[in-house]
C-alpha cells in the first residue's frame, strides 16, 4: 500500500452545478489554485458560458484548464436518467474524466443524486463494497464528527452499515489524524437493548469487529461529539442533516422578529451581529465545503447548490487531500481484511 | 359528543418524578393554582417529603392536597417492571387513581417510559387505538407544529401512522384552534417517490382520507414550519427531539469558547446575554412544558426530568384544557369515524 500519491492530483470541477454556477465554482477554483498550487484543476463546463464570466468578474484564466461540456443537470432532473438523457453534462463528463483517468477527483455543487449515482456508475464500486455512503461532518463539542449515511440509501441492512463503518473509520482517521476513531450507532437510547432492529444487528457485527465501537448513541449526542462516527440509514440521516443545517436559519428568524419588536433591541442586536457570526461560525458548513462519497472507485465531493466559493475551495483542497493520502487504496485495503476475516 | 367537560377537573401531579422533585412540582402546581383555580389539585408523593419541602421554601400548602404514595421510580428502573416492583410509587398511584375515576388527568416529570407505560397499561387504549403516540411541539416559523412520534414505538406500521394522525389532528385542532390541520409525513424529498417504505406506505392511507395530508415534507421543514404535524415512527422523532433539545446547549458552548478567546467579546456577549435570551425564547422548551401521550383512555402529560416550575405549571394547565375541551371523546368520536370507514 502506498501512504501518499506523489503525481499531481488532477481535479474536476463541475464548473455550472451550483445555484451560483459558474461564478462560484470560478472564484473557488481560483482560490484553491492560489492557496496551494499542488494540484492540477479542470473546469468541466460550457466553455463559452465559463469565459464570460470569468471576464464579468474580472479574473484572468487560462483557456486549457477548461474541459467543454455544454450540457446542464438541473435540480429537477431525475439521477438515473441523467447519463442517457445528458451525456455531454458537466456532471457524466466530470465523472467520465475520473473513470477514463484523465482525473482523479471529481467536485460538483449539483444536483446531489445526480453526481451520486453517475459517479457510482461510471467509477463503479471498490472490491467488497455493496453500499456506496455519504458522510456529513457535523459541527459539535469534538473536533471531528462524523454521520453515516446522510442520504445516499433509506433502506439499509445491518451489513450496510457495517460497511459504511469500514470506510468512515479510514476516512476519520486519514483526514484528521485520529487514530482510532470512536464509532457509534445512533438510536433512541444508550442501553443495548433500546433501538430497532437494525440497530440491534448492527450492534452485533460491530461488537465482533476490531473497530472502536463504543455502543449506542441519542440525538442529543452528536452536538455533544461524544464520538468520531455515528452510523444511522440515510433516511435518519438526510433527515437530521436537512434540519440541522436549517438551525442557523431559524436563529436568524427569532433575532429578527425580536429586533422588529422594540427599537433598542434592534440597536443591541445590530451591535452584537459580527460577535455572533463570529462565534457561531463553527455552524457554518461552507468551512468544511461538501460530503465525500465513499465506497466508489474514485473520489467524488458533493456540495451544497447554494455552495460559496469558500465552501467550493475547501472540497477542492478536500479532494487534493483524499488523494494525497491515497485513500482509495486504504479503504480497498482494509475492506479486503473485513471480507478475508468472514 | 359534549363539546366541554363542566365539571372541575381533578390533576394528580407527581410530586416524586423530576430530578428537582418535589420542589419544581410543589412551586410549578401552586403556580398554577394561582393562574387559574379551576382546577383540582392531586400532590401524589410521600407525604412528609413534600410537606418538609414546602416547609422549607416557606410555602403553605393544604395538607389534603396530597395523596401519600411513599415509593419512587427512578430513572434507571424498567418501565415494564414498574406496577409489579413498586405498585406504591407516585406513578403508579397516580395512574391508578385516574383509571379508578378519582382524577381526571396525570402530569409527571418522571421517568418517560414508566409514565407512558404505566399509563398505557393501566388506563387502557381508547377503541380503535392500536398503538398510543407521544406527540412533541417544535417551535417554527408557524406557531404549531407537533412531530408525532418522537418515541413510544420505534418499528412501526403504516397504520400506526395513520392512527397517529387521527388523534395529532384533533389535539392540533381543538388546542390550537386550527380548523383544518396540514398534516405531512416525515421524509428526505419532497416528491411522492422519495423515502422509505413506510412512507410511500402511509401516504397512501392519508391520501385516501379526508385529512388535510400535504405529502411529504423534509428535516428544513420542521423550524420553518411548513405544517401543523409532521408524522414519522418514533425512532426518528426520539432523535429529532433529542438533537434538537441540545442545539441551545450547543451554541451555549460555541458563545463560551468565543468569549474565553478575547475579553472584549466577552464583555460584548456578557452585554448581549439578555437580548439573546428573549429572542431565542420560543426555543426555552419550560414555555411548553411536556409532551402529552395520545391514544390512551386518560389524559397524560410527560415532561422531561429537568422540568422547571415554569414547565409543570404549563403541563397542568395543558392537561385541564385537554379535559376542559374534552378531548377523550372527541378522539373517540374521529376514531370511531375512521374505523367505520375502513
Amino acid at each position: 500500500m502506498n501512504d501518499s500519491n506523489t503525481k499531481k492530483c488532477r481535479i474536476a470541477v463541475d464548473a455550472l452545478g451550483g445555484d451560483f454556477a459558474p461564478k462560484h465554482e470560478i472564484i473557488g477554483s481560483l482560490n484553491a489554485l492560489k492557496e496551494s498550487n499542488d494540484f492540477e484543476l479542470i473546469l468541466v463546463g460550457n466553455k463559452d458560458k465559463i469565459l464570460q464570466t470569468a471576464k464579468d468578474e474580472n479574473l484572468s484564466i487560462d483557456e486549457n484548464i477548461i474541459y467543454h461540456a455544454p450540457e446542464i443537470i438541473n435540480m429537477h432532473d431525475k439521477p438515473i436518467d441523467a447519463i442517457k438523457n445528458k451525456p455531454n453534462s458537466s456532471i457524466v463528463v466530470s465523472a467520465k474524466l475520473v473513470k477514463e483517468n484523465k482525473a482523479d477527483a471529481f467536485v460538483s455543487a449539483g444536483n446531489t443524486g445526480a453526481v451520486a449515482a453517475v459517479s457510482t456508475l461510471l467509477m463503479g464500486r471498490l472490491p467488497n463494497v455493496e453500499r456506496p455512503t455519504i458522510g456529513s461532518f457535523f459541527p459539535s463539542k469534538n473536533n471531528a464528527t462524523f454521520v453515516f449515511d446522510v442520504g445516499a440509501f433509506v433502506d439499509v441492512k445491518p451489513n450496510h452499515l457495517f460497511g459504511y463503518a469500514i470506510l468512515a473509520n479510514i476516512f476519520v482517521k486519514e483526514l484528521y489524524n485520529i487514530e482510532n476513531p470512536s464509532i457509534a450507532l445512533l438510536s433512541v437510547g444508550e442501553e443495548d437493548e433500546k433501538g430497532n432492529k437494525l440497530v440491534k444487528e448492527t450492534a452485533q457485527l460491530l461488537r465482533n469487529s476490531n473497530l472502536n465501537f463504543i455502543g449506542n448513541v441519542e440525538g442529543r449526542d452528536i452536538l455533544n461529539g461524544k464520538c468520531n462516527i455515528i452510523l444511522c440509514d440515510g433516511f435518519v440521516g438526510n433527515i437530521l442533516l436537512k434540519f440541522g443545517e436549517s438551525v442557523p436559519g431559524f436563529m436568524k428568524h427569532l433575532l429578527k422578529q425580536h429586533a422588529d419588536k422594540n427599537i433598542f433591541e434592534k440597536i443591541k442586536i445590530g451591535l452584537f451581529k459580527n460577535t455572533l457570526k463570529k462565534a457561531l461560525s463553527p455552524l457554518n458548513p461552507d468551512l468544511y465545503g461538501g460530503v465525500p462519497l465513499l465506497g466508489i472507485n474514485g473520489i467524488t465531493i458533493i456540495g451544497h447548490g447554494s455552495s460559496s466559493p469558500l465552501a467550493i475551495k475547501n472540497m477542492i483542497l478536500r479532494a487534493k487531500e483524499m488523494y494525497n493520502k491515497n485513500l482509495l487504496s486504504k479503504f480497498e485495503d482494509s475492506l479486503k481484511n473485513y471480507a478475508e476475516k468472514k
